[in-house]
């Protein structure tokens, strides 16, 4: 099948299952879980649950265990955006063309839904790690550490610390590898653990992630600058509107498309050194570097 | 030994393992570390760690097994206050005589060293349930659905929107079992999990969690309003001046006193009711609802 098409009915089935873990919108709280499943449903591509599962086949797993964990991480990446969009941090009123928590439901609930996304997650993985026992706990372990302050929250903090300051290439790689690649890594290593692979498979996996994920988001500063608004749903510019520095300022446009593909030429190298195959992993890894929204 | 005595031996004992779970202020992201340390360490009172440890006791285990989910239950606690005194929800510059984290650390901050807080709990307790194995999964679990979306979450949620609106006895017992009764029942429960406490059991402590936690937030309502400032370390009237309908307004002074007595008594009548005894959590729980600050 192709692989676009492929990709639309995979993205599909995620979104099903995703919006079957979340809360339903009852109780007393039910603007709550309203809020949440706004913030998760104006989020759209679901690379990072799709990665995981995608992982979790090429290692042999077979059966729906990577469901949870696959929905878990989409809630923990989609709590970042809410917090990120608050008007304390990044102060964004629009995402993907609609409007972000905050603007839709109010300041408070903004923190309180990504509240609600993150807590959920270990929630949902809790469940599944004393029901379906197995590898969930050190797949939902390398989740946790991920998101973690030495992971996500600490690319956010680093990043905004630095904010307007001069910064390095030594710098912009350490809040990416953390606010980017860690995420993507995890949704390799998480998938793979799920099925079985050892320790050393898992370090070549985040190795890979940690290479598509600087290429992922040095893409990221390139469509900032060169993309199309109305493809990529959000107004360009925003880096520059923000003070930040990027791989783009950094070193230039072309000297960014060339370190772009220098590290997705090293993660399919690396990818291909495992003894396990899924052809339609690697063309998703490699989407998210070619992708031009 | 004096229970007060053997309760501030047993506070110095938290506070020292659980400043020795925190993250290192190492890393580019030392600040956020540093916000997280702060926001542990404004708290003092260390209740909800304390009564898990004493549950587990309680219940057979004398092992250090319980202390990472104790110092993520504190954690938890932490994250919960932080995010709470935000601008964006009670706006609270001041916590026990000391400036609240977004005050001292800026806005921003204040949204990620919660956000830590409450990742890094899932990141203690997952390191403890992937190398301690036991019980430490259902006692995650408990833990993550008591801080969670129909948990702690749902009643900041419902104390928000109905700020403001006229509020029953009803809607007042749904927001505190959730705001306040839910990490103190989840404390009773993870230690006792952790101890292999049968089902029966931790429905037991469930409902002595409840009672002893309506019982706290009434006091607390009562000492809003006839509590002794300096001794609280917080202004009084913060309920009054945020326009908080509480079980003072409800039913009085009087009223209200009532209803602690017998809630406290129906807590230590099903508490006598377990084949286990641990006389100082008992007179823990009792203190909760006869302070004076």
């Amino acid at each position: 099948m192709d692989f676009e098409l492929l990709k639309k009915q995979k993205t599909e089935e995620i979104n099903a299952f995703l919006t079957a873990f979340l809360p339903e919108e009852s109780g007393k709280e039910a603007v709550l879980c309203e809020a949440m499943k706004y913030s998760v449903a104006v989020g759209g591509k679901r690379l990072r649950p799709m990665i995981l599962l995608e992982a979790y086949t090429m290692f042999g797993g077979t059966d729906a265990a990577a469901q949870p964990f696959a929905a878990a991480l989409e809630m923990i990446h989609t709590y970042s955006l809410v917090h990120d969009d608050l008007p304390a941090m990044d102060n964004d009123m629009y995402r993907r063309g609609q409007l972000t928590t905050h603007a839709k439901y109010g300041e408070a609930l903004g923190v309180l839904a990504g509240d609600g996304l993150l807590n959920y997650a270990f929630e949902v993985m809790s469940d599944a790690v004393c029901e379906q026992g197995g590898n969930g706990a050190k797949a939902m372990r390398i989740l946790a550490k991920a998101a973690g302050v030495r992971g996500m929250i600490a690319g956010q903090t680093v990043d905004l610390e630095w904010t307007g300051k001069p910064q390095t290439r030594e710098l912009l790689d350490y809040i990416n590898e953390r606010k980017t690649s860690a995420l993507l890594c995890s949704a390799l290593m998480a998938g793979a653990a799920l099925a079985g692979a050892t320790d050393a498979e898992l370090s070549v996996l985040k190795q890979v992630g940690n290479y598509v994920g600087l290429a992922f988001q040095i893409k990221d500063d390139i469509l900032d600058v060169i993309g199309d608004e109305s493809k990529l749903g959000k107004p360009l510019h925003s880096d520059e509107k923000n003070e930040k520095s990027t791989y783009v300022t950094l070193i230039g446009i072309d000297g960014a498309q060339e370190t772009v593909r220098e590290f997705s030429d090293k993660a399919v190298e690396l990818l291909d050194t495992l003894p396990y195959r899924n052809p339609f992993l690697k063309e998703l890894l490699l989407s998210l570097v070619t992708r031009e929204y």
